[in-house]
């Protein structure tokens, strides 16, 4: 069953918006928690979450969690702990039993979509405030078993069968974006010297060191042209935010942090579908219905933190997210408009390249850093006067993706 | 981190809903679909989500497909097809690309959380209407790798490590059970009796063949209680709703189907932690939130498609579902009540036992039993004058749980 990908996608509109949702804000942050990022030996997924809950509750101190009504819990993969049902688990730590819960998987966009869900949960009415989660515990196993469990996230058929791994399918999609618009390895190494000095300032991220563009173009070649220093690492971690309806935030904290836009897409699984391995089009999809959303378009984006599992995927989403135009994504590299201080500050807190990268903990990380951004509380790596941020969180190859747009 | 039953769960008040959903009426289910369930030799789960997608679209011809606004996937494991991500690859088998989409996970309950899921997100007004399905794919493998997959849906700490299996889980409720109520060997039999007799009626059923008292009691011990003939079969399959406002739904069919009430509960995922392993309480709690949305009581339910992955459980939920008093779930059986033609049908599908239990598809499958008994489809297991139905799905040993009441 193999279709041209014209024929998948080009008949279906994306944006099917119900008429009532004109008139429903999206819920408020009332509070977000994150564990230290790394290698976290010795603790479960259990213990990482609760790492992150605590901090949660400490920075809402008027919510009860008794009012906390429902449970969701993104997480990638069952096999590193030989667990799923990990909504009951969490659900049972938090003492919060016996609310309702469930996972929620799209692989490494599991957080973002558990925050969907506890988005759809509140507006639906169901419950007005609500936990959602992000955990990953990869790091007890060895490398070729997560690099296995990692590829269940890539198309069965054609791909994992074909020995391809997540490096050489985004190396492909590198290769594709250098032959058509002139990047080159150095933009991709600026990505990550750009994330592992903003990583630098952050001290919850696995890797907590600058480095030199030289570092990464020396650095061993996975699958040309992506290099050790251009993957993300395999991480320890969780993240949470407590939401709420907005009208309720300021009961519960003077600092809510607010929803504006959530954009949902989906992509073929397999690279080998697409027309073109060098254009996200569910990341543009999922941005472009964010921005709707909340009524503004990229140009209004101060900071996004964004899904650089590979350096390259960083290039491609400073496209579809808006910020260059199609072709010119390494360009903003060069120019350093996405540094701390640039125009749109993106990943300040190191990224996956430098923050790490535990698979359903990530869309969540993001959403904390932008929480402590927007709140001031980012330390040394503060941007001032953020009005708006993007979050952009994907799983696959690019296949499954959830933006969310924040302010104040 | 050991905790008291008492103190995980007495102090939370289950159910939290907004003062807004009341006004709401929840989704209508315009059409349903279910792959024959069985050993489902050479096909994958994509291509059994087809046939039972398929016969979905038959049934609303006048539903376009590209009115579908999200999909959301119920599936238990990644290990029967090592894959994950089904939410990006049954968008696109469906040819709904590039519409959102999410896998929902709480391993057997998967299909009934994808449907709640669907309905959070009509609910929110996100979408009109969604498509939600549950499937798996289990034959492919070895008995001995989907025992150990199935086990991930169990305690961890404890239950795994130390050799049990949902046999010897579910052995402790029954001799519990047995222990403080009397019920018998006989009585749980008598479950499985009844089921393949309903099963025998249904074309689509993994074992269309009646069985006796004997044939179960002689059959292979497993985990005593629990014999062979007590269990559910390891089956392939996968089912569908396509789900819309309710005021929507007779733009697309003649014979919608409306979702009266959705309750969502958990509880601890180690049955250790409990001080009644003989009491499902979240099956008792999602169920009494289902009546009190639908504002009926146990009473007016003439149907019950119920989580029967051992004989035992149908008997705990028909004291948890409030069929039974307390301690009397298996006099039920011993009364004909919960035959066809009884106060209360349950499994007139053949349930779990004897239409299979491909795990995340059993939700969705009770739900199309459902909908074919309620539109007057259901062939020679037909009950007449069906005002009410509920459906209970569960995950773990009952620790996730999400129970839907139904009406025309």
């Amino acid at each position: 069953m193999l279709y041209k990908y014209s024929e998948l996608t080009q008949s279906v509109t994306h944006i099917k918006w119900s008429s009532d949702l004109q008139s429903v804000p999206l819920p408020a942050i009332i509070a977000a928690g994150m564990s230290r990022i790394g290698k976290r030996t010795g603790l479960t997924s259990k213990e990482l979450f609760l790492e992150a809950f605590t901090e949660a509750l400490d920075r809402a101190p008027n919510l009860d969690r008794k009012k906390i009504g429902a449970v969701y819990v993104g997480s990638a993969s069952e096999t590193y702990e030989h667990q799923i049902m990990y909504g009951s688990l969490m659900t049972q730590a938090a003492g919060l039993l016996p609310v309702g819960s469930s996972r929620v998987e799209g692989c490494a966009a599991a957080g973002a979509l558990a925050l969907r869900s506890g988005i759809m949960d509140v507006l639906s009415g169901l419950h007005d405030t609500v936990l959602v989660v992000g955990v990953e515990k990869m790091t007890d196993r060895r490398t070729e078993e997560v690099t296995d469990s990692l590829m269940a996230a890539s198309d069965f058929t054609f791909e994992q069968v074909n020995g391809f791994t997540f490096p050489s399918l985004y190396a492909m999609m590198a290769v594709s974006h250098m032959h058509k618009y002139g990047s080159t390895e150095e933009d991709m190494a600026a990505v990550a010297v750009k994330n592992h000095a903003n990583g630098s300032k952050n001290p919850k991220a696995h890797f907590q060191r600058a480095i030199g563009i030289e570092d990464v173009m020396s650095s061993r070649i996975i699958a040309w042209p992506v290099k050790l220093y251009d993957a993300s690492p395999i991480s320890d971690g969780a993240a949470v935010a407590i939401i709420t309806k907005p009208e309720l935030a300021r009961r519960f904290t003077d600092s809510p942090v607010y929803l504006r836009g959530t954009g949902h897409a989906s992509d073929t699984l397999g690279l080998y579908h697409r027309e073109d391995p060098s254009w996200p089009e569910a990341i543009s999809l999922a941005c472009r219905e964010a921005y709707q959303m909340a009524k503004i378009d990229a140009s209004r984006v101060d900071l996004a933190e964004v899904h650089d599992a590979f350096t390259i995927n960083e290039i491609l989403i400073n496209e579809a997210a808006g910020f260059a135009e199609r072709g010119k994504g390494h360009t903003l590299l060069r120019e350093g408009v996405t540094e701390i201080g640039g125009k749109v500050a993106v990943n300040t807190s190191g990224g996956l390249k430098a923050r790490g990268h535990p698979l359903g903990a990530t869309g969540l990380a993001q959403i904390y850093e932008i929480y402590l951004q927007l709140i001031g509380e980012a330390g040394s790596r503060q941007v001032p006067d953020v009005e708006f941020a993007l979050a952009v969180n994907e799983g696959g190859s690019d296949a499954v993706v959830a933006s969310h747009v924040l302010s104040r």
